[in-house]
C-alpha cells in the first residue's frame, strides 16, 4: 500500500506542476504551487485506489485525485489565517500568509477552490453525468452543509461556555474532515457506477479514526515530527478525542474503527487491502 | 427590461431563500444569507436573458442564474475583508467581517462559492453535458486564470512604482470583473448548444463599460447612492480609466462600448433587446 500511496503521491504532484504551469509567474500563481507541493495525499489516494476496485482508467482518476488535493490545500490554506487558526507552520514550512501575506492567502485558497472544480469537471475525468455528478457532490461536501460547517462549528466550539460532548465532536469531524474523506472514498464508485454504500461505511469509520489520530498526535507528538504546532487544543482547553476519552480509550476507538473500515469492503475481498493497509496506517501516523 | 431585470432579481432572491433555508440557524448560515441579499443581480440577468434568445426554459436558467449570483456575493465577501480592501459598507450595510468577524467572512466567502458549483452542477439545470460544462467553465472564470487573477493584478498595482497603462487596467478587468460577466452572458448560449460568439463580443464590451462606469461613480458619486465607499482610488493615487481618460473621455468610451456590445448581437435582431438596454443601464448607474 505505501509503494502505492508512494507512487500516486508523485502522479498528482506531478499533475500540480504541469497544470500550474500554465498559471503563470504572479505571487498567487507561485503562492498556489507552494501550497499544493508535500502532504500525504490519502485524499487523492482514496480517490485513486477507490477507483481501482471498480476498473476506472487510471488516466481518468488523475483529475480527480489532484482536484480533492487542491480543495484539501485551499482548507489548509484558509484554516492557518490569523483570523482563523492563525498557525505559522505547515508540512513543515511557512504558512503561505507568513510567506507572502494574508491577501495572497485569501486569493490563493479561493483560486484552489474554483482549481478542485476544474479539475473534477474536466473532460478527461470521463463522460458529462460523471463530471456533472463528480462536481456537484464535491460541492455538496465542501460546502456550508459540509466542510465549511464543520470549520464553523469548531470556532464556534472554542468560545462555547461548555466543553463539546463526545456527540458533539463526532457531528463536528463528520462535517470538517470527514465530508472531504467520504467524498474522495467514493469517487471511485462514482465513476465506476458501483454502490457507494460499502465505501461511504469504509469512509465514516475511517474519517473518524483519523480525526482521532490527529488529536492523540497534537498531545502526544513533537512539532518537528508533526510538521505543524502542536499541544494547542491542550493549551487551549478544547475538548478532544482524547480529553472525552482518554489517550488509551481514544486509540482503542480508533482500532475499533479500523476493524470497522475492514469489515465494510467485505464486497470487495482482497482487492480491498489497500484500503484497509490505508486505514491502518492512519492510526500509525506521527503527523 | 427593467421589469424583467426585476422580475429576475425576484426570482433569484426567492430561490437563495429556498435553498439557504437547508443550511441551518448558525452564523455562517446566517451570514451567507445576509450576504446573497440585494444587488442588481446582473450577473443573474445576463445568465436569463441570454437563455431567453436560446429558448432555454426558465425553471432550468434558475440554478445558474442564482450561482453565478453566489459566485460574486463569494467575491465582494474576501474583497471586503481587511486584509484585501478593508470595506466597512456594501450595499448600504455593514460588510460580513463587519456585522459578524474576519473568520465568519472567510467561511461565508468559502461556503458561497461551494454553493455556487452545486448550484451550476444542479441536475435542475439541464442535461449532464451542460451541467459538466457550466461547472468547468465556470471554475475557469473565477479561478486564479479569471477573477482571482484580476484581484491579484489589482493588489499588485496599489504598491506597483508607476501607476498602470490603459491596456493594463484593460487587461486586469478584463480577468476581474470581465471573466464572470463573460461566463454570464454565455450560460444561456451554452445551456440551448448555441454559438457562443456572439455574446462573447457582446460580454467583452458590456464588462468593460461596466467597470469604466464604476470609476466614474468613484469619481462623480456619493456614498448614500453608491451604497459603498467612493473616492477611495482617487484618493489612492490609483490609475483607473477616469485618471487616464479624463471623465469626458470614459464616458465616450463607455458610450462606445455600448454600441460595439449593441453590434455584437445583431444576429438576434429585436429578440436581444433586453441584453441591448441592459448595457445602457450599465453606463447610466450610479450604484
Amino acid at each position: 500500500m505505501q509503494d502505492r500511496l508512494a507512487a500516486d503521491a508523485a502522479a498528482i504532484q506531478g499533475h500540480f506542476d504541469r497544470v500550474l504551469l500554465d498559471f503563470g509567474t504572479g505571487p498567487v500563481a507561485e503562492a498556489m504551487r507552494y501550497a499544493t507541493r508535500g502532504g500525504k495525499r490519502i485524499r487523492g489516494f482514496l480517490v485513486r485506489e477507490s477507483a481501482r476496485l471498480h476498473d476506472v482508467p487510471e488516466a481518468a482518476t488523475l483529475w480527480p485525485a489532484t482536484g480533492i488535493e487542491a480543495l484539501h490545500a485551499y482548507s489548509l490554506v484558509h484554516d492557518d489565517l490569523p483570523a482563523m487558526d492563525d498557525d505559522a507552520l505547515r508540512r513543515g514550512q511557512p504558512t503561505v500568509h507568513v510567506k507572502w501575506d494574508e491577501a495572497t492567502a485569501i486569493l490563493v485558497g479561493d483560486a484552489l477552490q474554483s482549481l478542485a472544480f476544474e479539475m473534477v469537471a474536466h473532460p478527461d475525468c470521463g463522460p458529462p453525468a460523471i463530471r456533472a455528478d463528480l462536481a456537484l457532490s464535491l460541492a455538496r461536501a465542501a460546502g456550508g452543509q459540509g466542510m465549511v460547517l464543520g470549520q464553523a462549528l469548531d470556532i464556534a466550539a472554542e468560545t462555547a461556555a461548555l466543553p463539546l460532548t463526545l456527540e458533539a465532536i463526532t457531528t463536528l469531524q463528520a462535517a470538517k474532515t470527514g465530508a472531504l474523506i467520504l467524498w474522495a472514498a467514493t469517487a471511485g464508485a462514482r465513476m465506476g457506477g458501483g454502490d457507494l454504500a460499502p465505501l461511504s461505511a469504509y469512509a465514516r469509520a475511517l474519517g473518524l479514526a483519523f480525526q482521532i489520530q490527529d488529536d492523540v498526535i497534537d498531545v502526544t507528538g513533537d512539532a518537528h515530527a508533526a510538521g505543524k504546532a502542536v499541544g494547542k487544543d491542550a493549551a487551549a482547553g478544547k475538548a478532544t478525542f482524547v480529553s472525552l476519552l482518554g489517550l488509551e480509550g481514544a486509540r482503542a476507538r480508533a482500532a475499533a474503527l479500523v476493524d470497522a473500515a475492514d469489515d465494510a469492503l467485505s464486497c470487495y475481498g482482497a482487492r480491498a487491502d489497500g484500503l484497509r493497509a490505508l486505514a491502518r496506517f492512519v492510526i500509525s501516523r506521527q503527523n
